[in-house]
Formats: C-alpha cells, sequence, structure tokens
C-alpha cells in the first residue's frame, strides 16, 4: 500500500526462526503467541541509538546482530529460554541494501536461537533501533541481581574489554600492530556472543547474575548492591584476550576489562558451598569463566591487586554523560 | 550509580498499575511475569518519534498517554485484555519535570486499564518513545484483519479526523473560530482513547478488526485486503464530531475523517447474519459506533456519495513519503 508496509513485509515477515507457538506473526495490530502452560514469562527492552551505541560505520549486519544479541543477553542473565521478539526500527530513509544486511545479522542470530520475530513497528527519524524479548523460565527459578550472600564467589565469563576496544579501533583511537588482533577486536564488538546456554546452566548453581553491558566492574557493584553486599575483585583475575593484550599490553587490558561497556557476557555469584559442584558440572575450559572475586558483607566495590586496593576512575558506563 | 540509572528508578518504578501476576518488574536485566494459563499472550510494539508523530510543542503529558495508547489500541483490535507493558525511552537529555509529566500521563492510562509497567530502557539520542504491551486473550477468539467476508457491515468507532485536525490546528495549519472547538479537538489529538472494552466486546460478533490510525479508508483498506475483499464506505456515514463541523464544514470534515491519522478508533465488520444481535446487545447510542459500508466480493476500496463513487487523493498515512 505504501512504502513503509512494504518495507516491513518485505524483509521481516519471515526472520528469525519459524515456531510452532506463534498462531499470528508479523503482519496484524498485535502477534498471538502460545505461553507455555506452567512457565514464567521473561521480558526485556533495549535500544540501540546511532551516535551512542554505534557509529555510522557500523556494518548493518552488525547492527541486526548486536539490537537481538544485548536482548539475548538480557534473557541470559535471567537464565531464561528465548521465544519470540518484536522489533521497533525508526530509519531516516528507506535503504534497501541496508535493510537486507540488518534483517540479515538479525535472522542469523535468531536462527541460532530458535527465536522468532512475531511483530514490529517501522518508523522515519534518526536511526534508532529497539528490540524487545520474550522467554520463558521454570517458575521460581528465573536468575536475578538479588539473591547473594557474602561469601559467594564471583565469576565473569569470556573476556572482557574486548568490545570496547573495538569501538576505540572503529573511532581510529587506537592502532594495533597485527591485524589479526583488529579483526578479532571488532568482530567482538560487532558480533557479541549471548550467553545463554551458560545462563540456563546457572539455573542451578548461581545465587545472583547480571549481564555485563556497562562496565564489569560497574555491573559486578550493581549485583552486590542488588544482593545487600559489596565485592571485591581481584585484578589479576579479570579475563582479558590474548588479542586485548597484544594491543594495550596486560595491564592497560585488564583496565578496560574493568570499565569498557558492551561486553555482554555474565557476571555471576556462587555460594561458597556449591563452588565444587559447579565447576565440576561445568568446567571452565568449556564453558569459559572465570572465578575473579568474592562478595563481602560492606558496602562498595573495589579492586584488589597485590594485596592493595587500586584506584578506579569510573565505575560503569552513563549513556547520559558519557556524550 | 549514575544518572541513567537514577532517572529509571525515580519515574517508572512504580508507574501503572500494581499487579499481582509481576514476580519481578522495573529494576533487573528482565521483567518476570505469570502468564494466565489457558490464555494466548497478545504482543504488539510501536513508537513515537518527535517531529513525525508529535510536534516540540506537543506537552510531555499527552506523550505519556499517547505511547501508551496506541499500544492499547492495537490490543483493542485484537479483543485482547491488556496485563504488561515495557518501555524504551530515548532522550536528548534528562529533564525532570519532561520526565515527571510524561511518566504521569502513562501512569494514569496504565491505571486506567489496570496495566504494569514492568520494564524499560532509557537512552541518550533524539527523542523517540517506544512501548512494547502485553496482553490476554481466550485462544481462537482474537480478532484480526482477516476474517471477514463479502457482505459483512463494516462499522468504525468515534469519530474520525478530530487527531488530525488537532495537528493541524498544532501546526497553525487551521484556526478555529470557537476556542471550545479547539480545545476538542487538540484533546481528541493529545489524548487519544484507545477502544479497549469495546475490543473485548467485539469478539463474539466481529469477523474482522483494525485499529485506525493511519486514516479510515486505507485501514478499512488494509482490512478488507486482508480478508480477501474490496470494501465500499458511504460517505454521508462517516462519523464527524460537531466540533470538527464547524471547524471545517461537514464535507471536508468527511474527506478529513476518511484519511485523516492518529484516530485510534475501530474499524471491524458484523456478518449480516449477526449485525441485529450486535446492535441490539451493544448499542450503538452507548459503545460508540456506526455502520459506515459493506465487504465486496470485487478487491479495492471506494467511498459511494449519493450514488457515485468518489475520487480520493490517499489511501493512508505514510511515515516515510509524507515527511
Amino acid at each position: 500500500m505504501s512504502s513503509e508496509f512494504e518495507v516491513i513485509e518485505r524483509y521481516f515477515t519471515r526472520c528469525g526462526a519459524q515456531r510452532t507457538d506463534v498462531p499470528l506473526g508479523v503482519g496484524d495490530d498485535a502477534a498471538l503467541l502460545h505461553c507455555l502452560a506452567g512457565k514464567q514469562l521473561v521480558a526485556a527492552i533495549d535500544t540501540l541509538v546511532a551516535g551512542r551505541h554505534f557509529l555510522p560505520t557500523t556494518p548493518a549486519r552488525s547492527l541486526g546482530h548486536r539490537a537481538l544479541a544485548v536482548n539475548l543477553s538480557d534473557l541470559a542473565a535471567m537464565g531464561a529460554t528465548p521465544a519470540w521478539c518484536l522489533l521497533a526500527l525508526t530509519l531516516p530513509r528507506v535503504d534497501e541494501i541496508w535493510l537486507q544486511d540488518f534483517a540479515s545479522g538479525l535472522h542469523d542470530l535468531a536462527q541460532q536461537h530458535e527465536l522468532a520475530l512475531v511483530g514490529g513497528d517501522t518508523t522515519a527519524g534518526s536511526l534508532c533501533i529497539t528490540v524487545q524479548i520474550l522467554g520463558h523460565v521454570e517458575p521460581g527459578r528465573g536468575l536475578r541481581r538479588q539473591g547473594a550472600s557474602p561469601g559467594d564467589v564471583v565469576y565473569v565469563s569470556g573476556t572482557c574489554g574486548d568490545a570496547a576496544a573495538g569501538l576505540k579501533l572503529e573511532r581510529g583511537e587506537l592502532l594495533p600492530s597485527q591485524a589479526m588482533d583488529r579483526q578479532f577486536l571488532l568482530q567482538r564488538f560487532h558480533f557479541p556472543t549471548p550467553r545463554v546456554a551458560l545462563g540456563q546452566r546457572l539455573q542451578s548453581f548461581a545465587s545472583a547474575c547480571i549481564d555485563v553491558s556497562d562496565g564489569l566492574l560497574g555491573d559486578a557493584a550493581k549485583l552486590a548492591a542488588a544482593s545487600g553486599c559489596g565485592v571485591r575483585l581481584d585484578f589479576a583475575a579479570i579475563p582479558i584476550s590474548e588479542q586485548l593484550e597484544n594491543v594495550l599490553g596486560t595491564d592497560a587490558a585488564r583496565q578496560l576489562a574493568l570499565v569498557g561497556g558492551d561486553d555482554y557476557e555474565l557476571c555471576f555469584t556462587v555460594p561458597a558451598s556449591k563452588v565444587a559442584a559447579f565447576e565440576r558440572e561445568l568446567p571452565a575450559d568449556r564453558w569459559q569463566y572465570q572465578r575473579i572475586g568474592e562478595l563481602l558483607a560492606t558496602p562498595g566495590a573495589a579492586v584488589h591487586r597485590a594485596g592493595t586496593v587500586m584506584p578506579i576512575a569510573t565505575g560503569g558506563y552513563d549513556h547520559f554523560s558519557n556524550a
């Protein structure tokens, strides 16, 4: 009928997995979905804004991937199983190649997680991408930021700081000597891996969980505060990639890992009584996580290095103050 | 911890109704929700963009109301009962008075519909407001755009064109002689009334339904096309308010009612066999609807006036072409 509606029809009607629990998907006023009996629904929403969360040079395929990945990461942090998503896409113009790349980035990641795109809204304006995601969890089994206690061991998945370095590379603020390192760090920024399977397995062990989107130290501090605790992180234990270490050196790499944003790893706590079972059933070398510290009874967040407390400049990425 | 998080906490933690089916609301990585056993979930998402769906002069209270109303209207068109919503708010700056007014517009309408705000994301950028809404419907009872047949009677709720006139007034493109008329039309633009109760009652009678957001004629044509039909609307039957008639005259008022956007009324069809029961059980004077035409076996949309087909310039509001 008009370009707006055609855009939606063409690129998003068959985007993501085709699921049998979607009686009515994209194309009507709303979607109809079959809730799983006896499960709780898990719902999150996240926005990527041009010039804030990505640059004009960021490939559209990455944006489709990332807009979904940041939401999948929220579900991962709850231990949930993804099911459906909706897309609100604000575009300055209808660019078919951009749309095709964007849709394909979204589609591929959605397929991997058996997630269906069931609805959306396309509007004209400054580029802004909001994805809303829905999933399921057994009642009472959803992980939260609260629930941990002093003495619980703090872990983080994967490596941190890579995406922040990828952003610096894209901005031209960092120049790696090795093309391979550059490639890896850009990939980590453009195509983050939400830890959905790990989140689901953590249900049996973790006392609390948060996804690392605003910087490891700040997000660990948020988990601790929600649980009424403080947190001590061990600088030497902060996991960094070989590539980040190559580019920045060990010290600066760990500093960036503590405060850089966009990691989409999971930071979680395991009570001391469950640590042995956890590390046995989910071996660290296969599930890629690292012990990084401990929750404390006294509030606050601190990073320890060789027995002393390190001064850390910032405790989290703030979209309003870091313009 | 930082202004972004404080913004969310302060204005949106207790926004909307407090529901017992929300084990975990705003403040974690995702919300946890209890689905009603035996119901289908209904999900919609809609965005309002500054300069496109509203003007810099539009009051923040209206934006809070409208961002939710356009989504409630989508649920109304499905015959659904609203339950929860999530808010993705992109703001150029943190303006406490704006936020307070916005949150209060959202809160008041959410309260009226027993809807809880369960999650959100606040980001910095050009003003852009996305609400995602969730509700319930009995399986198989959700209304769709498809399902109607030739011969079904076409109805619309309320009056059309008021909001489009309200927008023209706000833009200074229209000057009413009566302050009362101006007041009414601006109110209709700023605070649309989603027809949620009507949508629910229509489940027993309507063969198809759509919410009128892009212009009555275009949306009726979409319903007809989804049902594999054409549609004939009767110009003399198009419902217009006394105030719109005062400002534009009868003819121009009906023209605007056909093509103006942002009405958020329901356009629906009732099979001829159910018309008598429908009009008896839901009296038109109480439920405020009007017969406006009929579905046809031949495709296309036409407006008839005194036995002749009227030429109509546009068949729907397009956010990309109507800049």
